[in-house]
């Protein structure tokens, strides 16, 4: 039902910290009650208040009241996942994004994806963002505010600049791990073509799936903000949100690479285990090419009939283990002369060669 | 023909149902006749006039009169399954929409997906809607229309936007579904690559196709009701329509990576097969090897050969049978080495480290 | 060369049939001479004129001639088959379709493809349409002018529109049979992976094809005389194009649904073959695993040398055979276990629960 | 370096010839020296100067200064392969396009892929064409400038279209020949799937990859011409050109279809490649299953043991070859009733039936 | 942080040339501090300076200010890889550019892929470029400054152009190393399908599409240049840019067309393992079908039974080997005639025919 506030479980509840600042001030603050808010914004300056934690939806309507926002903006804050977009509204600008992190698990090499919503509302004083999550990668933009000079002399059109863009810039190193993990896969599954692989490609896979969907939609948001001549953003930040907008669309193009490099990992897995198939069966053939004629033979010779001459002689025992040692031995030469044996050498990968 | 009803068989008799309603009104009845309805839409207010079910060709023309509506648009209600679009007529707007639901089965982790169409008109004063089949997802709307103020306040194009939007909205649960029924899958056939399977994917994939097939042209019909400046839809109602429109772009987003994830269960069936034809090879290569050439071993001293000097000496059986043990013994040494026994142990699923 | 008539081969000879009709008047004659065709479209009332067969160049040129027909016209009624278009020519409309039929063949289940190229020339009063070959879908449209009220009270235009959407409509029963066909190879490949299914599918695959090139560019030829206020078709019968149009879309959706699953059918019989190799190597791996074992046991006792204890006891061939069982069963036990044997009970496709 | 005329090496020695006309003259001559050139343009009428070899740089660049090309243009003629374009100059048009035909093999059923680059010039009164070697595929041009009244009547732009045409619709006869090639091929690949064959894909594909790169490009070269209200093309000429433009169209569709078509290809035969192994490896399992086990039996009875009773009987021998006979009777009736044996009948193709 | 210097580790410290011309005299200079840059830029003509390595940041940071660059222009400089393109600022406008070069390795046949990007600033009266590392291509520019005259002739924007286009004319040996490089391994693959070719496979996947991501965006930035009537370009050069224009689309078809047959490898590679397991299969099916039906046999003339008719028989062992002979060649006959065996005999692949 449309204007409902239907809060997923489990989101811990709101934390306010407020950041009030002009070129020569700077108030930081955690602030109890929503009621306080209101004389910040009220005063000349940026404020910055920022809500981590979505699980109460009483306080989320009084701040709702407090930027009289629309019911469908309130709703978009708490419904996650929301694709990310910009709407823009008689008051403020919303532009939802989506926060990557990597979260270490009990493996070294493997760190699992967690994807946070961020809603950020660009008033005419005020930037408010809306976390779905305690912690977050924003602390860069927090510490330009204390130190900068830049930002605390630009509005808050520059200050949503700045948290969209860490936004964005920590999608990189996300993605070379991604890079980095497909390139050890693709190794590791030459040597060890293991079933359990599979998981990993098809995490891998999701992975890249999720990431895709968080940049591509912010791409044409922010190009929504560039192109609709949207008022709250001045020409001089204009061109910072164009720089943005380039780096959407180069993880873009970095992603797709990477997924089509995580599909060639399927690839080159069937690979690697029609190899040990064909190598198992190789050794199969090659042993029962050899000891299946040689049985035949000395079965030959284990019948009772009384007729075998050669069974007489003295040279046979001998002279027959010749025979099947040459027999065995031709076997050999032509399945290493086909190929099939002691091509054990692994090819040397090229190197540069500067000489 | 052009203009022909064709009306599908199996569908049951028409039910009309008609709500209504004014800011502090509320009619709510069932309608035995075609001829009751016309007061309803003539009295200042907002007019529901829900019909399910098709199954009467001379009911639905009936109707059509009332509302004086174009031969086309009466086949478009009756000639199932349309493809979802919108249509302007000079009296109102034709919305054709797809309906979801999911059927539970004999099997518990096995719902079917069913699809029925529904057809919106939206007048000045009314909507209209056909239903091909008695039970729908719209007692929320009613239920708000019963006790909700601001759908009693507000016009016909907002009961429109509510049907439209619950309809759509629907689509979450069902594609969870899916999502989870993939990832189940994906488990499952790693470890029970059963050809059977091969028709869960098609019924996957099929499904997934009729869902697409359900909301992409659903997300084209509303960006015209946006779009055209549509004299029906007040500039209020409009921004609902576009929050409706966001949801269904993110619908096909979801819908497209699902798509993805089915097409990899395929691919993890193959390799799953592959594995297991590996698997297999590999016992026979083994249990081959290690026999095949001590049979031969054991067929040579059943040569009826008098002159084989071994066999005369009193410690010839216990010298061969560990001669043969040692045989046997190197090549499984070989085949442990060879990484071809003994890797048995399950990889530990990485888990998140918050140590 | 450009203005050349090409005119394949085997093409039957024109038959020409003139239906001019109005409100309250109706002629249909077969004419023997294009001299004949003049008068009726001097008269008032609209004539459709309808030339079944091009196996005559003489002919042909002569209707040209008859209705100033534009050299490259010409040339795109006979050179078959072209790409279905609209062009605009100063005296008429010229509209390149294909029409679809399925023949019967020997084998019931299995129907062929038919296509035929109509060229539709919409004039202010008349409507032309050539045929390549006897036999067409258009009976209906041919019914409802003696019968209908409608299509008699209007123009050449709505004419022209009921040919076409006949034409289109068409296609509705022939991708219902691939749907059919689809479903059917899908269930029966599972069961029956004959190589010869190969040649189904890749004739299912050229017909969707073929398909596909009949109905996506007739969906843009539609979309001209809708969108280029084509002078030729009134306001009220543009209405009935944009219905036309429509069907278009939709049939184009379907076949591109079809087209997946087709490609999925070639998917599924991959995985069928695999499944049998396995099947077929399982058996062969529980054979040899089981005798070859027991054979190197028995040829033990078969090696001719004097000092076998256990040969000279009475309990040997007993107890013998009894370990041999006792291998023989172990091992049955343990592909039992490892899921290779026994698991033949076909999985029960689930049911809908509706109790 | 632009600017710069690199001639490939290997093309031969330009020969120009020159056509002249005008509703009633014709001039053909071939020309010795480029001096010659100039009289021509500078009478009344149309000229074609048709040069045939680029393998003097001398001779191009005296031929760029007659028509004061610009360094781009002369450059495009000779750097090969251009992609096909259309480049405006001040003082002609230049369409660059590529000509194909097929060059016949030692093996009849094979035809190899030409390429080459021809270079047209449409100015006021001229056409000057360069192609890249001798023969070419105008000669049915140059036939109707001796005989045609049309393209005597008409301006050089009639002829540049006709130059065009030609070179397109000579794509269709090469069409053909890869469409039946595939079908063929995948006729082959059933009965042979020899390795070898992969090459053969690998050409068409390849082929086919230059054609699209030949005739898409061409398409919007064309487009380019129809839109731009090119200055040199009349009316008259224009619609002759949106022809040719629709033929372009339909040779791509087409040749989307054999790509599709070439890419199954591929499936096809690994299909028949798995189809083979698991023929070969029923063999196998058959012939393993039935003899495995016999030969344990007479295994068993080959023992040395003096306490086997059964080996006493005089009736022991028939009996255990009866015994014998029935295991591999029964063993083949499993298998028959397993469907591995005996469906070796070819399913016959359906027929229309016309009955 | 936006407005930083990040610059990676490694790139060698700055050298800067500076080239001073006009159309009669030219000053070619290494500069060992920046200011000496400034008296150039402010004499008339033309100045090139060409700063290679950008590992200091001061000196990056001095340039900078020297021509009063953006903050994000700055940025772009030193952030590499950034995604080529094009930005305008009001003194200059910046391109981003993408160098690619082969490194020759130990492995005569293999080369290895380097790309460095180019950034070049267009000024008024200047050319300013960045380049990642010492060494690049554009040389044969440095030569025409030296020696030709039209460069000297024309502004900056022709230097910037030649600049442009040398970058993107080294793509093509680039291109034709990997179309060389993947015709030689396809042959490579159907004789030696070693698991280290797939290592190659991935190699030259991932060149390609990073080609792929320095090809595409320039043509974008190209044509930005050309469209967006920069001020800074005129006229007479823009016709050399849209040349320009037209070899990265050629370049990017070429990418295209490489990236499909490179796909096609990996299926060319499935295929040729394929066909060797099935070789193998084959060679183990036909020695165990001849031979484990003859050791049934001499298995069972190996029993101990006293009353086995045969084996009395003074003929029983010619006759026996004479039987057991004609079974291996009937088998062996029927391998034959099912095309087991014998057809090794290698295609010829077919030439073309000139006689």
């Amino acid at each position: 039902v449309p204007g409902t506030l239907i809060i997923p479980a489990g989101l811990p509840a709101p934390r306010i910290r407020v950041m009030h600042y002009s070129a020569d001030s700077l108030v930081e603050r955690n602030i109890p009650r929503t009621s306080e808010i209101r004389p910040y914004i009220q005063q000349p300056g940026v404020t910055w208040i920022d809500v981590q934690g979505l699980g109460d939806e009483r306080i989320i309507r009084e701040i709702g009241e407090i930027f009289s926002m629309h019911p469908l903006a309130l709703e978009d804050v708490v419904n996650i996942p929301q694709r990310p977009k910009t709407v823009e509204y008689p008051q403020h600008q919303l532009y939802v994004s989506r926060m990557v992190s990597l979260v270490p698990t009990s493996e070294p090499s493997v760190q699992l994806l967690d994807l946070d919503q961020v809603s950020i509302f660009l008033g005419r004083s005020y930037v408010l963002t809306f976390q779905e999550d305690y912690g977050d990668v924003l602390d860069p933009v927090r510490q330009r505010i204390r130190t900068g000079a830049q930002v605390r002399r630009l509005g808050p059109d520059y200050l949503a600049y700045a948290v969209i863009d860490t936004i964005i810039d920590n999608y990189y190193p996300v993605l070379e791990y991604y890079s980095e993990r497909i390139v050890s896969l693709e190794d590791e599954v030459l040597t060890d073509a293991h079933p359990e692989r599979l998981k990993d490609f098809n995490q891998i896979k999701r992975d890249l799936l999720s990431l895709r969907r968080g940049i591509w939609p912010q791409r044409d948001a922010i190009n929504v903000l560039i192109r609709d001549e949207c008022r709250l953003i001045s020409p001089e930040v204009r061109v910072f949100f164009r720089d943005c907008y380039d780096h959407c669309v180069q993880l873009g193009d970095s992603l797709e690479t990477y997924r089509e490099l995580a599909a060639g990992l399927l690839n080159t897995y069937h690979s690697a285990v029609s190899n040990r198939t064909n190598e198992i069966v190789k050794m199969l053939t090659i042993v029962s090419s050899i000891f299946i004629p040689l049985t035949f033979i000395v079965g030959i010779y284990g019948m009772n009939s009384e007729h075998i001459p050669e069974l007489k002689s003295r040279w046979f025992y001998p002279l027959i283990l010749l025979l099947m040692a040459a027999i065995a031995g031709g076997m050999l030469l032509y399945f290493r002369m086909a190929g099939w044996i002691g091509r054990s050498g692994k090819r040397r990968q090229p190197r540069p060669d500067r000489s």
